[in-house]
């Protein structure tokens, strides 16, 4: 039976060994949401980057929309923030562009798991593309939380039991305590998650009311249930 | 308001400025459990050490009572296991000895503490011993989780959250997510404490019968009440 088991932070990536694994990674506020809903909205692909200079730069090489932010707000010079809303502007269609997005955690993430068989980007939004995808994968699977500034967070961690219930049936979420503690965790949120991440550390922190309108967004089940961004050579594809 | 954060894994610690801070370094199954026991039965010191070899010197140098293990067994020439029950044996009396005592995770997470204003040893046999100590103190407290080779584990987690909760009144425990979730597992499974930690892989392993009734020892919340363990200088001595 394969296994599910959730890392609390890409700093401890090295206790885990990914080969032959899928990792999924994680950073609900509000990346990974942002990249569901941008590839949902028919953006082609996706180039996360870490630092701001290197959204730029490949905006230039790629011709490819950009977004990013610092400390929650969108950094000058760019075409977009991080907030999901920017790919659901009617004024603006993002179909059929690239894009590339600035992220901090989220990126360093995802680059520290490509040992893994499967790269995916997972979030509240897209729950069931990423339980299928595992199911059909059927190899052990790995949530990887991108945490807030390499520390636990709550609202990656509650996904993560989310994806353990959804799996659990086919899956072994009993055999690691991080599973286990992310289980009940969901279990006790789940009925007003909202309410229940607004205790957040982070979350009190995007106090805006831009972010607090994101949050809501990025809190959807599977609003973008069929959406599976995929990690093909050095961009994040649609897959599925 | 002082504030009480969480690191889940000594791995973590480099996220975090311990200067000026009180460190609890927590291992429920065994080790902070079974230093808290022998301070508790009168052992003058202990001497905590990474390695057998070490603990094999420190017992010579220091001619003191030598306790090891290895994967949950005695290790050979050694005075004691890492039971506390091997401190309660009426026919090998331990007051007034010194005790030195092999421990992996607990140790690494102790060495790596250092740098914070006092460092005490915590269990559920001890909390109200530093719930005091840390009311007394009036600083920035953080618990540092041992873990279980270096991840998240469920027991030492939970007494995080118990802390946080008679801490509560008096610290801020509201604005770290790790204490925060802490605090959600513990209010989950104190009614039963036993029952909800038996699901973690970590008691699971610790299967046979001695570990068994140590692990029920271990869960006693109080009965060393006044036993606080302090780092001084090179080692743990009864403080308070």
């Amino acid at each position: 039976m394969s296994k599910l088991d959730i890392c609390f932070s890409p700093e401890l990536l090295p206790l885990y060994d990914l080969r032959g694994q899928v990792a999924v990674i994680v950073d609900i506020l509000r990346a990974s949401s942002t990249i569901v809903t941008a590839l949902g909205e028919g953006v082609t692909h996706v180039f996360p980057v870490a630092s701001l200079e290197e959204c730029a730069v490949y905006g230039q090489q790629h011709g490819c929309l950009t977004a990013a932010e610092r400390d929650g707000i969108p950094a000058a010079g760019f075409d977009l923030g991080n907030s999901p809303f920017g790919f659901l502007d009617a004024s603006r269609p993002v179909s059929g562009r690239a894009l590339t997005i600035s992220t901090t955690n989220g990126t360093t993430a995802l680059r520290r798991s490509l040992a893994a068989e499967a790269v995916v980007v997972g979030a509240f939004l897209n729950l069931a593309a990423i339980a299928d995808f595992a199911r059909q994968q059927g190899r052990d699977v790995l949530v990887v939380c991108a945490g807030w500034k390499g520390r636990f967070c709550l609202e990656d961690t509650v996904f993560g039991g989310a994806l353990a219930e959804r799996l659990a049936p086919h899956f072994d979420v009993r055999s690691s305590d991080a599973t286990l503690a992310a289980l009940h965790l969901w279990q006790q949120g789940r009925a007003d998650l909202s309410a229940y991440l607004l205790q957040s550390a982070h979350v009190r922190r995007l106090n805006s009311l831009e972010a607090s309108q994101d949050f809501e967004f990025c809190l959807q089940i599977d609003a973008y249930a069929d959406v599976l961004p995929v990690w093909q050579e050095d961009r994040l594809v649609r897959g599925g």
